[in-house]
């Protein structure tokens, strides 16, 4: 009888787990019988954006963190599909540093060409899965928002592409009840013109602090105070921004911080990261950690050890993106098929603290760029997903890391060289601080700058 | 053996659940097995305010709805308790209009003299709830928080008090995905003073509309455009309040409204009600209803027919609320400890059929009024509930009413009689439209008014 496979989540990890199905499908081979369930009623993930925020249509949690004017914040060669290039995608080559739109066109145009949208389940969160080990299979219990019907079905495997990026992490501070004025995670963030005029106060040193710091200046805040746990971001601000250590409380609308400063703020936004969250899964299936390169409990970084019928997709924290999960889909594909076998659960785990303790040597973000290309490296290695130069990337990446310090307003202006077609890509028509417009459209449209 | 009763949700409704249960104890009867799971670290439900909006700091749905400076908008004479008045609670007797935080002080002062606290489960959001034929009870699936624990455990009959105004039913407008503002549920409004200086427009007729209107005013909007579905308010607004018919679209920051009227607004509060929403039930548990002041399914607006283990609490549209919740509460207890015998499900069937038609025969609020004043006296003689004065309190409802729509600003200043003590509430010290301050502390304390 031919296998069952549930993926939970049609965004860029479910997606490449229906496209590394595809492309066996496709090479002859009988591929298991697949259904993916999805929360939104589109494809595409974090990268299909929406103006909702908390509760959605159905009250479920909004999944989307993006907001409008979003740009990719690392170049778009250390993501390309090594199946599926830009410029294959658009016809031509293009800058390195798109917006949303632009992503999320290359993204889902790849998966459209089959007819893969056919084996996803719109609106259909998943409430439970269950292994029950009478009948050797999972138990996944979804609901059906559209009929607003609850139901189960039975899966020899269970794949959650469900994504760590859309839960927020809301610390509490002092004086929060009562700040005349808004206080928002990151997650929630839409649009920068709701702050034009204001004095804004970022709470955060990671990737949401400075780019919701650049989208203030870039739509006019009238200031912006990061507040840092550990170190300062360090980078070159334009005149009224400023970074102080942690917050240590707020009344009316005065932040104090660590270091005994004071600044009034009229509007808050806790950059403070995202938390893995898997309310369907109970205890024994369900994957606990920080936001890490190497989680454990994950045979190369995918397989459940306690249970190697269950498989997790992008659970890391990433400088590889789509191509790492990528990776990842076709040797989840590969077990599932049974084209790899897994060693035992004693090997499995002393693989899993080798690369841990490779991951707790990484002494900088370019040693931690490293490592995460030997781990995707060792990924492709296993399965027939196409090889591509690791290293050529590896370099890129830090090519960014150094043009991001040089100018965290400017380093959008520069551009990489793709490690599919050996080509640097063109400069933007438009300087990334004077591109209001972040459409499509804009962005693809060649020749003179905006404005 | 004991009984075991779940009861989910620790608000108004969940402790009139357990003070129904405390009260049958302290008359000396033998109650069941008790065991409250509420999600909240607190319990007062949406009265325990917090400054959180979207998901919390576990990643659950928020479940507050009420914002800084909300005041009741309905005389506390409408919803004492008929075993608790406020001026046994207070020690006096005290304005007619409370602020939010007298009300949670009312609300759990009551509770708090037994040991009830120890039923309680803080932070134990349900899961899930099956009915198990084969055991005869419900599989109550729940995690806990504190510990990221999931467990099951079996019970006789489930009491859902879960709410329903923390879930927001939120509409699209075109034009939302590029509005540069914030637009934001009722539900997410937390703070009027986020708006000062605003033009704000408000989606909606009802309550949130009315009161996040007031709000506005009274914390400095400068100006509050409402946009209503079927028919305006048509309360006498002060200057720059304007009442549209339906928003069509949004382009930019301007609104269009259906009768030709076009806005600029620089954030839109959607106040457009809430949904009955209880993921954690299966379809033929699961009560699907619009807000209403007779929901099907439910004999005597309590009891689920298809399955009469399973209750549901405060479940109506309300005028009656604190003292509903009580009525509703008693009735199911006695049902669960036996003290009550359903009728057959026909007989129940044709019993909401009755209601069902005299509510749809209510032709006005004040038809509305009488509806369920006959429902809460039908309920209340069924069991050993205080009797109290209905017909004393249908007229404090109606005369509220004719307050409100006198002076939209001004009716808070009004005072009315308890059912319970008899006596005229004295009049606060301050306006309201002047009591900025809406601390226990600032509406308890007498003597010259604020400012």
């Amino acid at each position: 009888m031919t296998k069952r496979v549930a993926i939970i989540g049609a965004g860029p990890s479910g997606l490449a787990a229906l496209r590394a199905f595809e492309s066996a499908r496709q090479k002859g081979a009988e591929i298991p019988e697949i259904v993916c369930f999805e929360k939104q009623d589109d494809w595409g993930g974090l990268w299909n954006y929406t103006w909702r925020t908390g509760l959605d249509e159905h009250g479920e949690p909004v999944h989307g963190s993006m907001y409008r004017f979003l740009w990719s914040n690392g170049p778009k060669e250390c993501l390309e599909f090594a199946d599926y290039s830009f410029e294959e995608h658009f016809g031509r080559p293009i800058p390195s540093y798109p917006p949303r739109a632009v992503l999320y066109d290359y993204i889902t145009g790849r998966i459209s060409k089959g007819g893969l949208r056919d084996y996803i389940r719109f609106r259909c969160p998943v409430r439970g899965v269950e292994w029950k080990s009478d009948l050797d299979k999972f138990r996944v219990t979804v609901e059906d928002l559209t009929k607003s019907h609850v139901y189960s079905e039975l899966f020899d495997d269970v794949i959650v592409a469900s994504g760590h990026f859309s839960v927020p992490n809301v610390p509490d501070f002092p004086g929060f009840q009562s700040f005349p004025g808004r206080i928002l995670h990151a997650h929630d963030f839409r649009d920068a013109n709701e702050f034009a005029g204001k004095d804004v106060l970022l709470v955060g040193s990671s990737y949401s602090a400075e780019d919701i710091g650049t989208q203030c200046y870039k739509y006019g805040a009238k200031s912006v105070t990061f507040s840092y746990r550990s170190r300062p971001m360090g980078f070159e601000w334009p005149e009224g921004f400023v970074e102080h250590p942690l917050l240590q409380k707020v009344e009316g609308k005065t932040a104090y911080f660590s270091d005994g400063a004071t600044r009034d703020v009229d509007a808050i936004v806790l950059c403070t990261g995202y938390r893995h969250h898997f309310p369907f899964l109970p205890d024994d299936l369900r994957l606990q950690t920080n936001n890490r390169l190497y989680p454990l409990g994950l045979y190369k970084g995918v397989c459940w050890i306690a249970n190697p019928r269950l498989f997790y997709l992008g659970m890391q924290d990433q400088y590889y993106t789509f191509n790492m999960f990528d990776a990842q889909a076709w040797y989840a594909r590969d077990v599932i098929m049974g084209r790899i076998t897994l060693p035992t659960s004693e090997a499995m785990t002393e693989d899993t603290l080798l690369w841990r303790r490779k991951e707790e040597a990484a002494a900088n973000p370019y040693e931690e760029i490293d490592f995460q290309t030997e781990y995707v490296r060792d990924l492709i290695e296993r399965t027939d997903y196409p090889a591509f130069d690791l290293d050529h990337v590896a370099d890129a990446f830090k090519e960014w890391k150094h043009d991001k310090a040089e100018g965290i307003l400017t380093y959008r202006d520069r551009s990489y060289v793709s490690a599919l077609t050996g080509k640097r890509a063109p400069v933007h028509h438009t300087v990334w601080m004077e591109a209001l417009d972040d459409s499509l459209e804009a962005f693809l449209k060649s020749g003179e700058p905006e404005g």
